[in-house]
């Protein structure tokens, strides 16, 4: 309720709360019992930047004045925690902290979390990863009910059902509201009692337990972060993954497990590995780095071309660049330079400025290039369109062919879980054979990582082998996790 | 809930809501079926924007697109809606709109009305003018029940009652909820099918309805303001003031008058005459200028004095002083200047700029006052200190003899229904008698226009006379309705 | 040069330097040897705000550092010096301050004094009320020898003249440039070493000197401003007003007088009195508001009327109608309501609204106008806009009859000397003669004071007894300092 | 002169000039006959965003309106030319643009380039990449002659001595202006008739020349721009490089050259092609990418090791990490993570965070570094606290031992000719020998490219072999211009 957001000082907001629920790439972090809660989840979320560049916010919690205190705003962490004075007023030893990614036009700062709610029993925030399945349904019937939203994000949900429930601890109230919802969400919440990470029954996004010495000698600093490079950067020690369907409640008593879900399987999300969890982390055990190498062999072995140059689309691309170099005695070299500085908004082109095809964000290495046959490595191929681009670009260097090599099978659905892609129609691998999409594309050769080489190169026989512990829906179809609201709109089986 | 406001683009929070909640002196306007809704309501808000200068919000419904659109801001309306973007973005045929004025430190954006929120029928939206006696006891019970409270306000009281009303139209629900608040209240109210003003029981806090000639043939345009002069503004004729207990709902069949409650007795706030409404204002029938002259007249009678010059206190002495003047025959002079540029904040002073009793906002004309013989009118004295000032500089100037007369009687009760008016212990005259007040004050007399002086400058012969339709609480301590919060904190009959 | 101001964060701005020169009506203030030079130079600006809002600006000189320093910026005093932070960097025990108002839309920071630069000899600043007549000429002159402006003002031809001058001190370098220039003003000069306050040789522009006590028990602590109002708002005493051609000289030996142009007469602007001054300052002797209700004595005098009220055009006709009620024995009343939230910028007015007449400044006081013949007072009249608007709302309201009178004789020359009045051709009284003026306004008779009126509310006999000590060219047309650039221009005779 | 920045809505300025006049390194851009030549320029400095992050602006000139225009900010370019209504106003088919980086902590927007004037004949803008080494000097006997300086930089000297000449073209005035400067400088110059690129005698810093197909059947669109790279993002074709000594004055008439000089001798700086350069840029003929491979063949060969893996500090080490790999045999591996979104302003590290060791923009890829022996190529080392740092982190990260290899020679000396580097006593290799080195950057073995193996990478056989055509005074002290200013200060042969 309450929507009126001020997204900047002098632009106004659309009021309705239908804009479509983005679905969110996010990362969470929190803190507890750490003299510096705040700086320190400022620096954790710095090193999740990847996971969502759009808004950050953190909201900590102080037990001396038993108070919480918060800022959130849009753009990057270093951007909206810039300011001294700021950060001097998120005091507290235990924080929790959130990035965002939005996939819609509509970047509302009511929609930036860590959401926060004042309840009969004090406050809770809670940040949130990941994507319900069955937000549209539930956030309905809480309107029926006279719940008024805020924010047009799924997390808001997680709140009201935890305001409307009707057992007494936080604790009970929050597991109420886990029942009440399907999906795939990595949670921290902060009550004025304790801190708590929540991963779903499947474990589709990762959560890492960590911890640094103890400040007071009672209890070490207990850290929750999306992945383990969110301990990295403060020097906190690996503990081990938070487990599917698992509630690490954090007080002062000290730590302990609720496990209030039945069954579980696990089901982590397979494209952590491939494309977005960062290239140091390690996440279920295996290093991210190394398993994108291994695809850039598994590749090589699949799709042996012969070439003389092996070029990674950077950044995403270039650890497996570096395994098809390895892999097949073709050299890897830079011949796509990024420009670092693209920021969010840039100028509007022109006509003219259309017609010069101008990249922001590539550069070729034009004496790399020219007069060579390239084979390009990048991670996936989602609408083309960036592929056609960078294709026409390689060979305007004076690249003589092409060839193109993916990193992950045909992206073929959408995924429902957290992953932002689009709906299928607009899927390039949805629509076309492996032959159309290379003349779209404008190559002379392409070739995708195969389903059983994914799995090779992260350990396994094949993808049965794996006993169907990931989740790989957007290549397979094969969705886990009921799709409520979709199929209430569009009918079961539609995705 | 969500309660994450963004009182500038880098400053922090306090999450927590129990600041006190702020007594409000507000303005309210709306418009029904004209082109330019939005930037009519500008001008409204503009002519009342001496009864909140802190921040001002206007929400719009386009009933061709059937959206809302809506923006608001801290600082005056002039600043707040300066942007011709911001402007453009506000379509529609219907605006309501609302100046705010808090007494407390935390001026929070999030407590900016008028409040907007989704139900289930739709939005709506709803400005408040007046302040409810049992917010605070509605407040707890709906938090109770899992509503979760964005702002600080007693107004978003009114928005949960309506979303967990469970009558089915808009107007039942509002008139559900109406019957759950006691208090003054005038409100306006949009949905997306109507206009609704709305005057609590006893009509304690004004609203007038006018309108404008018809645009499209078929309807005026209904406008509803605070006070006549929002209406004179946009040349908008007076109709009659909005009745107490009165509903007027304005749609596409017309407009019509509910009255859900039963027996309802006139209580207008006397205060409004004195001092709170502008002097080109008529209410209840009244001219607000010639009520103050009338006072000055009856003061002159009642208090009389020798003197030089009649100066008034800038600007709200000014018509008793003519009036004064008039009486007495003594002659009317600008001896104190007003500096009409003073912002809301400003350098805080040094000790040396302490010590100098720097004024801001008041200098004396000392050719007018040196050695003469004066008589200051003022309209009402609350803490006493700004008086005290006044005097100092005016015997600083060379008057030889300071006279001091209220245009109102002492101020001895708070108010509890939107006067923003201290805690009894903190009133100068709640404290002190006539002479100890004088001394206090430092003048040579004091004399303070009687109850009856002031019924008689209204038009009655007395203060009995008028058969208790106006609230004077604030004088006599006769509190019209019942104080159920202030009672159940501090007892009953401890106003 | 470098002429790259930043009107804003974002927006770019013209480079072209040939604007408008803009006739600048301003204020200014100087201190020395005060321990808060700069907090007493807002206070000083701040009631010298009615001389321009447009912009302000401080440079503080900290003896003990021997540095400067400076904040300026658009807005009003209370706005640019708002930021306790910005005031904390304002060190030293001296200061200079200027408000400005320009006429021209171009509104640039770069124009913003005080002016600062650095020369061979250290650091200058300077601030300045008035207009040259011959800026655009010097101009030229120095652009032609490799002079580099970066500003459009007349007032950085000071600071050119001072850095090309062949003398050694700064004294000898500031006179050296004083003589090149030719117009009105008064000006401010902070050096390495002392405070200058400097009068042309006609002293067309007040400044005043005054002090406040010692707080070293060397010297006072001395101040320089453009009205009295400046000096009582610090509560410094007022010693004297700088004469008309002097340097009075302020540093570590004392106060002293340069006085190097020969002859001088004095010439100071009558307008200061009528309508530029605050009513509670006195200027060369005359008490300003009692100079408003002298002519307000013989307005009713020269051009009586029967009517039943007399009522000001606010503020600045207040004093006159006050004397006008008083010698003609019509009550004096409030019957228009000024609105003193009025900001700089408001929307955009749609047809609507403009057809609907509306006014954000006036609002007429119906019960006090309907049915009544009024006398309007107003201070002058320029382009008779302004007073047909007010005379046609004043109708609506129901006045039966609307006699205008107005404060200042016909204004029919422009003023070249600093105070901004438009050119010839667009001055109503320039134009027409007195029935056809009253006809345009639309006024049942209209009446200005006379010339010799004027004189006589003065003290003098009339005009003619004054010795000519005044400058009341924008009535008479006798311009007592030639108009180099004009005439350069237009040839001569022609303004 | 005017000495009045605003460097923030609120923040003060010192005022004193005398800050040191930072070295600059900067990016130069202009085009000519374009219709959208401010979007071009942006385009072209988004592309040479490295080598200047801190500032950003461009002037444009309009020669149908014969109009200039400018925008200029602090910031990346996408941030300062964000605003499509700025764009908008920057009208014209003619423009020049700048990228700064300064080195000094006074960013004042001041400083920001192009450097606009008005003069005798017109507007004129500068932008210049370089450093003067007689700019201190200049500007006091400058001062003298009473020119007022704004900018702290050294290129608002060229804006004086322009101002100044006796000269009556554009040309000549620029020639008289070139001829009494010594130093580094690559200029492009807008005047109302001409576009002009300018690099000094020796051609220390890079300018090239390039072309768009002609939009208007009469001129192609001409192209200045720092390094290729600027050209390749709009697409338009590389000519030449701009010659040492050498005007390309580009007019209405075509294009010709002007060479006032007579003798040159080349002395490209040769760090360009180490570090400062973007990879893809092909500068005096060789390609950047390449020559940085190369020296990664020259330093495996010169200096091998045994090791496991051969680890790039990200960016600038990547080439040369390839190229080591490449020789050595030596599997070339992601070690560390560069963090992109490290934004310049961060959070004030906490004790505790100090003490954590945190690093905002790298992170040790731990499965990489773990028990490995690791060579780490990096481009430079100045102080080598950043080294320490990282050769800490990956030994933290489990490696066994660490290798450091530097693709340059020990920068011994400061730069003079704009780039950035600390004075003497602060570079490390000026301070110690190879062994101490070592040791205080903690490996267990370091080796730089030897003076002669990196200009074998460049295609010599030898240092001797390049005819010294490169400046490498960073390096071996043999300075080629004449250090006027430091001689001035420090005496002769102290740098």
């Amino acid at each position: 309720m309450l929507a009126h957001p001020t997204p900047s000082a002098s632009l106004p907001d659309p009021l309705t709360l239908d804009d479509d629920h983005p679905h969110e790439e996010c990362a969470v972090f929190g803190i507890w019992n750490a003299k510096d809660a705040a700086p320190l989840t400022t620096l954790g979320l710095h090193a999740l930047q990847h996971r969502g560049q759009e808004a950050a916010g953190i909201v900590c919690f102080d037990p001396q004045e038993r108070r919480f205190h918060s800022h959130r705003g849009l753009g990057l962490v270093s951007d909206v925690f810039a300011d001294s004075r700021v950060m001097a007023t998120l005091k507290g030893t235990r924080a929790i902290g959130h990035n965002r990614y939005a996939t819609t036009g509509a970047t509302l700062l009511r929609n930036v979390q860590p959401l926060f709610a004042e309840f009969a029993f004090g406050g809770l925030a809670v940040a949130h990863n990941g994507n319900l399945t069955n937000a549209d349904t539930l956030r309905s019937e809480l309107i029926r009910r006279g719940c008024l939203f805020q924010s047009t994000t799924d997390s808001e949900v997680f709140i009201h059902l935890i305001a409307i429930s009707l057992y007494a601890t936080v604790e009970d109230r929050l597991i109420d509201a886990l029942k009440r919802v399907t999906g795939a969400y990595s949670l921290v919440v902060l009550s004025e009692e304790a801190l708590i990470g929540v991963r779903d029954p499947m474990g589709v996004r990762p959560l890492v337990l960590g911890k640094l010495p103890s400040e007071d000698g009672k209890q070490p600093s207990w850290v929750l972060a999306s992945e383990t490079c969110g301990l990295d950067i403060i020097g906190a020690e690996f503990v081990r993954d938070v487990e599917l369907g698992e509630l690490v409640v954090i007080d002062e008593n000290g730590i302990r497990s609720l496990r209030p879900f039945g069954d579980t399987h696990p089901r982590f999300c397979v494209f952590e590995y491939i494309y977005f969890a960062r290239p140091d982390s390690v996440l279920e055990g295996l290093p991210v780095y190394e398993v994108r190498k291994q695809i850039g062999h598994e590749l090589a072995r699949e799709s042996h071309v012969d070439a003389d140059v092996v070029v990674p689309v950077p950044d995403s691309g270039v650890p497996s660049a570096i395994g098809y170099a390895e892999a097949s005695g073709i050299p890897f070299e830079l011949g796509i330079i990024r420009n670092h500085y693209v920021g969010r908004t840039f100028i509007e082109p022109t006509d003219q400025i259309r017609h010069l095809g101008v990249k922001m964000k590539h550069s070729p290495n034009r004496p790399i290039l020219s007069g060579k046959r390239v084979i390009l490595v990048d991670d996936s191929i989602v609408r083309g369109t960036t592929s056609r681009k960078i294709v026409d670009m390689v060979r305007a260097a004076g690249a003589t062919e092409v060839h193109m090599r993916i990193s992950s099978p045909p992206t073929r659905h959408s995924c429902f879980y957290g992953i932002d892609t689009p709906e299928r129609s607009k899927l390039l691998a949805a629509q076309n054979d492996l032959k159309a999409m290379a003349e779209l594309i404008g190559v002379d050769s392409l070739a995708f990582i195969s389903l059983d080489g994914l799995y090779r190169a992260m350990g396994y026989k094949d993808r049965q082998a794996s006993d169907a512990r990931y989740c790989d829906a957007c290549f397979t179809g094969d969705y886990p996790i009921p799709l409520i609201d979709h199929d209430a709109e569009f009918g079961p089986g539609t995705a």
